[in-house]
């Protein structure tokens, strides 16, 4: 059952001269070594500051124990995540990268199940994003200082009004 | 064991000023409350419409317990899928996100699985997708309508014979 | 707990005209039929052939039973991932798959844990990965030539002289 749908009135279709890309970075330190975080404010201010008019951001965790996802701003269900997360790749197994003397094997595993980065549509000068979709940060090996990127590519709002 | 090869005679390269961006959304409203769909055909519509010669089509879920992803189109997989993603994240479980009223929380654990997006690469006019690979959207709360988006960005066809 | 941090000095923007796409392919052929792969120089070969200074690039597996994911380089974390995955999507199961004379069903359902495809973000000429992110591929049903495309999109170095 498909049905196709012209957004707000008809696609929206750009051609412009002035692409550009602007790249930040967060560090994200949790108290808690398992850590749920939702992000999508941080990505709103890098939109903002790249002028962003319509194009995408990249949101990635540049640790490896550490995921970025995009689901419900729900408390209950972030536990449920988390419980889960853990019922899939528990601690406290005999993993064969602890033989390194390292004892976060589960993280690294956990990370892959929810994902590492997500790809944000910016249309319009807004994040263009669904009524419950709102972009998280999950650690599963916290307690110190770890980075995401956020890398913005597309024509900024200057050149949205160069072209209208 | 790796090979490099030139794809189909050398690399592409193409530079070019008319980058444009291109976003329609599509409605979805599956008959079942799980189901699988085959999206290519709406990507190939984007592309075609964009007249997106080289780049990149992003197709993402707006809904949180709605999945999008790149397998076979084969009916025998689509419910091998279904039944792993069901032993995954069992449906009736005592899960924190019905306290507040809602019934879904393993259909937001069961996308997570399959992940919410992809990025489909447009080369020489086609969606360069591998032999077997189609776009497929994976619905595990359907029954009404739900948006997904799909944003292209590239260079148009008009620019490559420019650019020739 | 959030700390914002200009990274190295300042965010960085780049408002260049030159936008290119390069395109590249990789074959993969493994010895095994499940192997774990570092393809991190690969895609730093396409971003030196693409002379790109500041994008992304798209690593994407063009067969469905192949995965690219971004995790550590270490043999003992990449055993533990197989035999993860093997847990999770067990090979050897009755999948309705097989009545199609396919017998790889599990790979199938393996790829979709650990993803098919990762962005790579390019800045100041280098790909921009944490201290220990590196590209993988991971094979679940080899021993015979794979493909994966490697697509960058971004301003070339040229580009950057050209700006400053």
């Amino acid at each position: 059952m498909l049905r196709r749908r012209r957004a707000a009135g008809s696609p929206l279709e750009r051609s412009l001269n002035n692409y550009h890309t602007y790249t930040d970075y967060v560090i994200l330190n949790t108290k808690e070594r398992y850590e749920i975080l939702d992000i999508t404010e941080h990505v709103e201010n890098v939109r903002a500051k790249a002028q962003l008019d319509d194009g995408f951001i990249l949101v990635s965790a540049m640790h490896i124990t550490a995921s970025v996802f995009v689901n419900d701003h729900e408390s209950g269900l972030w536990r449920d995540i988390q419980n889960w997360v853990e019922m899939m790749a528990p601690a406290g197994l005999e993993y064969k990268h602890h033989e390194t003397g390292e004892d976060n094997a589960d993280a690294h595993l956990k990370r892959m199940v929810l994902g590492h980065q997500v790809i944000v549509p910016v249309t319009n000068g807004k994040l263009d994003l669904g009524p419950w979709e709102r972009i998280h940060y999950g650690e599963f090996d916290g307690q110190r200082p770890k980075r995401i990127i956020l890398k913005a590519m597309g024509p900024s709002a200057a050149a949205r009004s160069i072209g209208k």
